[in-house]
C-alpha cells in the first residue's frame, strides 16, 4: 500500500520535512496546517516542491469545530472552510481532515451535525475536495470512530467519508472490529500512530507521547487488518506527535517512520520483505583505537591472546574461547578515540540477513576491502555501529577469519567463554528507533525498558536478545541530549567463574573498578553469604543479583576511551543484566572520572 | 521549624548533595539508601562529613516489605532490619522510614501487620531507633495515611510512629483533615512534595514528576496546617523525585528547595519573612552590548532618544515615554555579546523588596558603584538576570536617574508608551525554579504554562505578572538543555498604534521580521478583515490574535545577539502574549538565521 506521513511527525521547516519524507521513500505527505502557515513558500510553491520530490499531498489537516454548532457559528465555519478549500486547490490537495468539534459551543445533536456536514461536503465537492471526518478521542460529543461513522452515514454525501486514527481508536479502548462494518470506500483516510501504554490524560498522551507503529504498546497490525478487510485502499499514513521526534533530525526520523510501516505491512500480511534471519551468536566485537598499547594490555590481562592479523588492514584478532575482539588502528580510530565500532553477528544466512536489513532501510555499508578479502555483508545500526553478518569458519561460506593470518601466540588457560552481551549507549533522539531497528531488522526480541538512576540523571535501558540468549544487546540512553563522543559502550564476557577470572585479571595487572564498601554491607543484609564469600566480592568489586530464575555475579574493568569491559557469571536461568546494581556501578565510574 | 531534604532530591554524589544542602541552609537531610550504598564514604565518614557541614541526619530511608508478610519472610525482614539498624548506628541516624509493603507476598491482615511492626519496633528500640511507618499510595494493602496510622495505633509501641508524605496523601485524593486526629508525638516524620496535577499512573507520577512545594498543584500549605495542628514538631523535609532535578546542578536546586519551604512556612503562618513588595512597573531594561552601533541604530529607529549618560560607567539611557532602555558597553558586554542583562523594577519600597528577596535566598548583588551613585538594591534571578528595585524620580528616595547626566537630544513624537513585557528564555534546568522565584520573591502571579511549537522542538512558556499588568515577564524554556549563549530574550514595547509604530520604524531604516504570506491567508479565513487592513499587516509583518476580552496586534524586529524587540498593541482586555502566533514567529526567526 502507499505510505504517507504527516509533516507534524518530523522536525524542521516544511521543506526539510518534505525532503526527509521523500528521501526515506514515502509516497505522500499529510500537510499539517501550521507547517504551511509558517512556511515562506506559498501553496503553489509547496505543490511544485512536493511534486519535484515525487510526493503526493494526500491530506490537508486539520479543520475543526465546524459541525454540530449553532447556525451563526456554522456560517462562519463554512466561510473559513471556503478559504481553506481555496488554499487546498492551490496546493493540489484533494482530501481534508475534519476533526470532531471540541468547541464549547458544540451541541449534542447528531442530526444537526450530519446536516451541517452535508452542507460542508456540498461546498467541498465544488472544489473537487473530499472531507474525511474523524472522531477525536477528546471530541466534545463525538469521540469514538463508530459514532463519527454513524454521522457520516446519516449525512450521506459522496464527498464525505470518515478518517480513522489508530491512536484515537485504541486510546479510548474501542473495539476496532467494528471498522469492518464501514464500507471501504467511505474510509477516506487512515492515520496510524502507536503509543506506550500509559495511564494518563488522553490529550497529553496524544500530543506528546505518540510513536511509530511497533514502538508502543498498541496492536496496530490488528487494527490495520480490520481496515483492510473493510476494503480500504488509501495510504497508510503516520501522524505522530512526539516531543523527541520534534527535536530530532528529520532524516533519520523519516527512515525510522517508514521502516515502521514496512514492518507493519509485513505483520499484517500486506507485504513480504525477505524474512528475518535471527543471529545465532556474536562472531566478534571490533574496537577502534588510536593507541593499541593500553587496549592490548587490558585484553591480555583478561586472558585474550593475539591470534591473528588482518592481511590488508591494521587489525588484530584477539581470541579466547568463543570470545573474539578485533582491534583496529585504522583511520576511524584517529577520529573517534577508543570505541566499539562494529559487531560481527553470527548468522545462519549472512546474505539473507543483509537482504532483510536492506529491505528495511538499514544503510548498507560499502565493502571497503582488498580484492582478496572475504565479501562481508554489513549495515549500520541507528547509532552508527557497523553490524557484520558472519559465517565464522563454516564450510561453503566465506569466513571473515580467512582474511586473517595466524600469528604465533601463547595460549593461556581459558577463563572467558564468549561475549555475554554488548551494551551501547544510544544517541538521545534515537532510542525508540534503535529498539525497533534491532527487533525488525535483526529479529531480536525487545525486553521491557527499565529506569536506572545515575548520580547525574536517569538512564533508560532496554535489551534486545535472540531466543537462547546467545545474542544480547543492551541499549541505553542518558538523561538528556549530550556529547555523542561521551556515549559509553561496554563488552561483557561470560565466565563460569567470575572470582577466578577477576583475580587472574588483577594479578595480570588489570585494574578492576572498585565498589563502595557500603554496597557489601547491604549485600550482607539482603542475602546470606559467608563472610569469606563477601570478603572476596568486596576485594574484587564483584556485584551480585538474584531473581527467581538464578544468580548473577559481575565486575568491571577500568574504562579506555568510551569502552570498558564486564565479566559476568550467570547461574541458573538468570536473564537480566544486574540493573539493580547499575546505580552503584555508575557512581563508582563517576568517582574515578571526576568532573562528570 | 527545622528544614530537611532527602538526598534523592538532589543531583550528584552523596558529598555533592550534602554540601549543596548545607550551603542552601538546610538543618538536616534524609539519607536515601542508594546514595549511601553508592558512596565511597563509610557510614562513620558520612556522619562526620554531615556534622562538619552542620547538618543532622533526620531520616534513613527507606526500608520496605517488612510487615504483613508470612512468618519466614518476616524473619528474613527482621534480619535485614538488624543490619540496617547497625548501619544507622554508625551513621548516627535515629529514625528510619518504613514504607508499606508492595511485596506480592504481603497479606491483607492489619493485625498481622501491627504485630510484626511491634516486633520490629522492639528491635529498633534496642538500637535507640524510631520506626516511621508510611503508606505508599501504591502500597499493596496499605495505601492511605489513616490506614497506616490505624495499624501504628494498634501496634502501640513507643518506638513506632507514622510518617506522613504529602504526595502520597494528596495524590490519592485523601482528605488531610483527618491528620489532626493523630497525636502529634506519633507523627515521627513529615515528607513534603508537590506535583503538577496530572491524570496519570500514580507510581510514574511520583517517581518522575514530583516538585517542590509551590511548583505544582497540591495544597501543601493546607496539609501542613493540619499536621501542625496535630502537634507535629519535627522537621519539614522535602522528598522530591524529579527527572530534571536529578540532572540539574545540586547547588541551585538546593536553594530552590529551601526557598520553597520558606514560602510554605509563610503561607502556613509558621514564619513571617519581610512581606512581598509587588513591583508596580518596569523602570528600565538594561542591555549589554559589545557593539553600540547596531543597538543604537535599532533603538533610534524605534523612536528612542539617547537622553542621558551615566556619570561613572559606559551606560547610555535611551527613553521614549515611560519606556527606558539602558545600553551598557562595560565589561559584561565583552563576555556575553548583546544580551538583556538587567531589569529595573519600579518598587513601592525598594529596600523592603530587597529584604524580601534576601530572606528568600535571592543572591544579593554587590553594589558596584562609584561613591556618588545612588544606592540601588539588586538581586539575581535564577537565570542570572539582575533585578534592580527602583524608585524612579520619586521624592525622598534615591533614584537611579540621578546617576545619569542629561545629554542634548531631539525628541521625536512618541510612538511607544512603555515596556509591555519582557521575555526571557530560562536555563533548561531552572524553569520551575524561575516561576517559584518570581512568584515568591517578587510577588508576581504565575499564569498557566503553555506549549509552543518551534520547528525544532516544543517550548514551554509561562508568564508572571502583577495584578494590573504593568509588570509582565514571560518565562520560557526550550526543548532540551542547550547552549546558554543562545537563549533568546526580548523586550516588548506597548504602543497604541502598532501600524504607525511599525511603519515609522521601517521608514527610519529598521528591519521588521517578515511573516509568511500563508499566515495572512489564514487570518483572512479566521477573521473578517478588510483587504486593506490585511494588506497592511502583511506588508509590516503584523500578527493578530483575539480572545473573549480583546485584541492583540504585534510585530518583531530583527535580532541582535540574543535580543530582539516586539511592538504590541493591546485593545480591550486582552491579557495574553499571542502564543497562537508564536510558532509562525519562531519559524520566521529560524528562516532568517539558517542552520538552527
Amino acid at each position: 500500500m502507499r505510505t504517507s506521513i504527516a509533516t507534524v511527525s518530523l522536525s524542521g521547516s516544511l521543506t526539510e520535512k518534505l525532503t526527509a519524507a521523500a528521501r526515506a521513500g514515502f509516497d505522500g505527505v499529510e500537510i499539517f496546517e501550521n507547517d504551511l502557515l509558517a512556511s515562506p513558500l506559498g501553496p503553489e510553491e509547496v505543490r511544485a516542491r512536493t511534486a519535484d520530490l515525487g510526493l503526493t499531498i494526500d491530506l490537508y489537516q486539520p479543520m475543526r469545530d465546524i459541525e454540530g454548532v449553532p447556525q451563526g457559528e456554522f456560517t462562519r465555519g463554512l466561510r473559513r472552510a471556503r478559504h481553506k478549500f481555496e488554499v487546498m486547490e492551490r496546493l493540489g490537495a484533494d482530501t481534508v481532515l475534519l476533526c470532531s468539534s471540541v468547541s464549547p459551543l458544540a451541541v449534542d445533536d447528531d442530526e444537526l451535525a450530519a446536516g451541517q456536514l452535508h452542507q460542508l461536503a456540498d461546498l467541498a465537492e465544488d472544489f473537487g475536495i473530499r472531507v474525511a471526518y474523524e472522531a477525536l478521542a477528546w471530541g466534545r460529543h463525538v469521540s469514538t470512530y463508530d459514532h463519527a461513522w454513524s454521522i457520516v452515514e446519516a449525512a450521506d454525501h459522496p464527498a464525505l467519508g470518515t478518517c480513522l486514527d489508530s491512536f484515537h481508536i485504541l486510546a479510548r479502548g474501542s473495539d476496532p472490529k467494528g471498522i469492518e462494518d464501514i464500507p471501504g470506500e467511505k474510509i477516506f483516510f487512515l492515520q496510524l500512530a502507536d503509543a506506550p501504554l500509559m495511564a494518563m490524560d488522553v490529550l497529553q498522551w496524544s500530543r506528546h507521547y505518540r510513536c511509530f507503529p511497533g514502538q508502543g504498546g498498541f496492536d496496530i497490525a490488528g487494527l490495520l487488518a480490520h481496515v483492510v478487510r473493510a476494503g480500504y485502499d488509501g495510504p497508510l499514513s503516520l501522524e505522530v506527535f512526539n516531543d523527541v521526534f520534534r527535536q530530532a533530525e528529520a532524516g533519520p526520523t523519516a527512515v525510522d517512520a517508514r521502516r515502521s510501516l514496512l514492518v507493519l505491512q509485513e505483520e499484517t500480511g500486506l507485504a513480504a520483505p525477505p524474512e528475518p534471519v535471527v543471529p545465532s551468536g556474536v562472531a566478534f566485537a571490533e574496537l577502534v583505537t588510536p593507541d593499541v598499547v593500553p587496549v592490548s594490555a587490558l585484553l591480555g590481562a583478561l586472558g585474550f591472546s593475539r591470534t591473528a592479523r588482518h592481511r590488508s588492514k591494521p587489525v588484530d584478532l584477539w581470541q579466547q574461547g568463543e570470545a573474539r575482539v578485533l582491534v583496529n588502528t585504522g583511520p576511524a580510530a584517529r577520529r573517534d578515540g577508543t570505541a566499539l565500532a562494529a559487531i560481527g553477528l553470527e548468522s545462519p544466512d549472512p546474505a539473507g540477513a543483509a537482504r532483510r536489513a536492506e529491505s528495511l532501510l538499514a544503510p548498507v555499508l560499502p565493502r571497503r576491502r582488498a580484492l582478496q578479502d572475504a565479501p562481508l555483508d554489513a549495515v549500520a545500526a541507528p547509532d552508527g555501529t557497523e553490524l557484520f553478518f558472519c559465517a565464522t569458519d563454516r564450510p561453503g561460506l566465506p569466513s571473515w577469519t580467512g582474511d586473517f593470518e595466524p600469528v604465533e601466540h601463547r595460549q593461556d588457560p581459558r577463563r572467558l567463554a564468549r561475549v555475554d552481551h554488548l551494551a551501547l549507549t544510544q544517541p538521545w533522539h534515537q532510542f525508540d528507533e534503535a529498539a525497533l531497528f534491532h527487533h525488525s531488522v535483526l529479529g531480536l526480541s525487545a525486553q521491557e525498558s527499565v529506569d536506572v538512576a545515575d548520580p547525574y540523571g536517569l538512564h533508560r535501558s532496554r535489551a534486545v536478545t535472540n531466543s537462547d540468549g546467545t545474542v544480547r544487546i543492551a541499549l541505553s540512553v542518558g538523561p538528556a541530549p549530550s556529547d555523542d563522543g561521551a556515549r559509553a559502550q561496554h563488552i561483557a564476557f561470560a565466565t563460569e567463574d567470575v572470582v577466578t577470572a577477576a583475580r587472574c585479571f588483577r594479578d595480570a595487572g588489570g585494574r578492576l573498578l572498585a565498589m563502595p564498601a557500603n554496597y557489601y554491607d547491604d549485600l550482607a543484609a539482603r542475602f546470606e553469604f559467608t563472610d569469606e564469600e563477601l570478603a572476596t566480592y568486596r576485594e574484587l568489586g564483584i556485584l551480585y543479583d538474584r531473581d527467581s530464575d538464578g544468580e548473577f555475579r559481575h565486575c568491571y574493568t577500568e574504562t579506555i576511551g568510551r569502552v570498558f569491559f564486564e565479566l559476568v557469571q550467570r547461574d541458573g536461568g538468570y536473564r537480566g543484566y544486574g540493573a539493580q546494581n547499575a546505580p552503584v556501578r555508575l557512581a563508582a565510574q563517576h568517582a574515578v572520572r571526576p568532573g562528570r
